[in-house]
């Protein structure tokens, strides 16, 4: 573990924010001693909140280049502690999603790849807007601690090959700070912030390399292939020029995946897919992205290899067990041989019927993410409390042939008040036509 | 007066200031009822200032339609009282100057354009950057107070005709309270901001309209005549939809106005000038002002006539005796009898000599300001404190003879350090050449 934050440097005294503010909103590019100047001071408190904010704004609008990228990544993860793992038997490789609906493929995948052979240090995220995080979802199990120190990471790495920790106050705090910043003052959009503030996380756990899912589609940050693509490229490059390796995987989130949307749900349907009945669109993924991992750490001669090598792992059982193990050395307690496996259930619970016949042809995910946050299952503002309980299993998919009165969704709500009002909104979320239509393809990249 | 402010309106729940900095940042105009909310917000607290500062950023890069600005204008003129003389028997006009260097015009034009039969409620900035500002100036005479409520205001203007204010709490304290913060996040240079701050200031004086002096050159914020004819623009369409009658003159900012630069030296220049021996350039502007802004006011038929009647109120020497009366009412106290009236005195006073023959062919005013607000007689964040004593008197212009050795400046500083300092940056300022050179013409503009 190294301290890399230097609150002062002598280069500092020659600059000043005003003119990098006036630098960068003139469109002109900053120098590395000049990130360095502004991630520094702002961390030390010397650049206020409001400089930061109107420095962002210049930056979501003028851009980044993929230089400037760089520094920026690289100044935010030196802004805390960098671990680091020197003495392993396999490669530390982590996987980042950008964020989806019904997305708990991180509760299904650290298992595996464990068992795989790889070593997993996974700092998650909250959810935000119409998007979850792994950190709710795991924080439904009882007992469940995800605010693990440094030291503790380690020693899980060490130990059982990996955790699921949040994003702690030591490990990049530059970027903690400027997320709550951008959350409020609308400057999210901005691939290179997305970019330093993926990879500074990443690469603060001491990783050799990471595999990012970078979801595209209405439920996604990104909902045009072509700005998932200069976000892959740019993640690719800035982690290259970096020395770390990145390998991108562009996925679809026009519908969510797998069925259950929801804390506590998303859980129940991951430990079942861990139990070998999981949905097909979730293994699909899963698999897809171990065997990434494991091309990138090497352990693979290539892709068919690592998912023959995933399924294995899943199959045999030996990544279920290894998931339980995890969640008891964090705290939490599940209870498998309950309905529900003893996660909170929600008090409501209201099927959606379908009103007509005919082929399920499109599920609108952003319509289901706004419906499960505003159930009380996420956040608009980074400050609100989740409901673990509330949420959606989509019983059908696209393509799905539909009968009218057929239960299509099932609601799961804190009052019936509640699961009324979302049932209106999740309606137009389900589109039915006449005709059959294939389902959508997975995978949006051309390498899959 | 009328209490504009609505601090709460029924269809502000409708909206929120993610979405809106969201369509600003992406280059979308606003409507007046989102500006509405945008300016309500902010001044009951509900919007943060680091929201703000993205707001504005993006307002800097994106621009503002001149509708948008209307709306900007208008709500920020009713955040505040707005003033109203409806039973005076002459019209109601004020003057406005971008800033510059040694622009001590106000000083000398309002007790002018009051002999000329106009009311003028002039409420007047502070010094910041490189500029100068009117209250700093007046706050070097003894006593005198600018700080006045708006019942004072109205009762100067009934009584005196006039006086001069800063801006107060009561008055746009939307400008006020978005002022300081573009000053400290480097969103000052935007023409739809600019206008919206003067404008809104000088329109809830109650004026029947206002003559602008747009500022162009070295020593201006405005650098470019482009830039400088944009403002102009933007103010006159501004002011006719809003139903006032705006003039604006481009007037040179290369070289400093007048002799002197530096609070309490410029009141002395000053009264110099209203008591008949001031500086030609001086002379020329305000009487150019005081006739705009008789034209304005209807009250003469042409430039001409209204620069006639200019040069009788100040040589009659009446102008000289109103501005006694004003400053008294405020509470200054000058000693006529005295050298230098009263006013502050520098400890130091150092020569600058010419080290060459020939001519001057420039005097840069931006280093002559910059020089000024240094030695302590300006502002570099708005709550520095001044020296209102210190500053130069510029002893040559361009197109002067000058021998070596001769005088070409005298530095007024606290101390021989800041003396000897300010000297070796102002020898920068002054370009000597062996040819003769024409002075540059004062006015900037086609219709001068």
């Amino acid at each position: 573990m190294i301290a890399g934050f230097r609150p002062w440097r002598t280069d500092y005294i020659f600059m000043n924010i005003h003119e990098l503010i006036c630098k960068k909103r003139d469109g002109r590019s900053l120098e590395g001693r000049e990130i360095g100047f502004i991630i520094g001071r702002y961390m030390a408190g010397k650049i206020t909140e409001s400089q930061m904010a109107a420095f962002l704004m210049a930056v979501v609008i003028k851009g980044m280049t993929l230089e400037e990228t760089v520094y920026l990544t690289r100044e935010m993860m030196n802004s805390g502690e960098v671990l680091h793992f020197d003495d392993l038997s396999g490669p530390v490789v982590d996987k980042h999603s950008t964020g989806g609906v019904g997305d708990k493929i991180s509760l299904i995948l650290l298992p595996i790849a464990i068992e795989c052979g790889l070593h997993v240090p996974m700092i998650s995220g909250r959810a935000l807007g119409f998007t979850g995080g792994t950190l709710d979802k795991l924080e439904s199990i009882p007992g469940m601690i995800t605010a693990l120190l440094p030291e503790r990471i380690e020693k899980h790495v060490y130990e059982l090959g990996g955790c699921f920790s949040a994003q702690t106050g030591r490990i990049v705090p530059a970027d903690k700070k400027m997320y709550a910043l951008r959350d409020s003052t609308a400057t999210v959009e901005s691939i290179p912030l997305i970019v330093s503030s993926i990879l500074s996380k990443k690469f603060a756990e001491g990783v050799d390399g990471v595999v990012v899912d970078v979801k595209c589609g209405r439920g996604a940050f990104m909902r045009e292939l072509q700005d998932a693509r200069e976000l892959s490229l740019y993640l690719e490059s800035v982690g290259s020029e970096m020395g770390f390796r990145v390998r991108t995987v562009i996925s679809s989130m026009d519908e969510p995946l797998g069925r259950a949307v929801g804390n506590a749900l998303e859980v129940e349907e991951s430990i079942r897919t861990l139990q070998g009945m999981g949905p097909e669109d979730c293994l699909e993924l899963t698999h897809r992205l171990v065997s990434e991992m494991l091309c990138l750490g090497g352990m693979v001669s290539g892709i068919d290899e690592g998912k023959e090598r995933s399924r294995e792992a899943l199959e045999s059982g030996r990544a279920f067990e290894r998931f339980l193990k995890i969640v008891a050395a964090q705290g939490g307690n599940l209870d498998l041989h309950r309905k529900g496996f003893g996660l909170p259930r929600a008090k409501v619970s209201e099927p959606l019927l379908s009103s007509s016949d005919g082929y399920v042809t499109r599920i609108d995910s952003r319509i289901i993410g706004e419906a499960v946050r505003d159930l009380g299952g996420g956040r608009r503002k980074m400050d609100d409390s989740v409901d673990h309980a509330v949420g959606l299993v989509v019983l059908k998919r696209r393509g799905d042939r539909i009968s009218r009165g057929e239960h299509i969704c099932e609601i799961h709500a804190s009052s019936k008040t509640a699961a009324i009002e979302a049932k209106n909104r999740i309606i137009n979320a389900f589109e039915i036509a006449d005709d059959p239509v294939l389902p959508f393809p997975l995978f949006l990249d051309e390498s899959s």
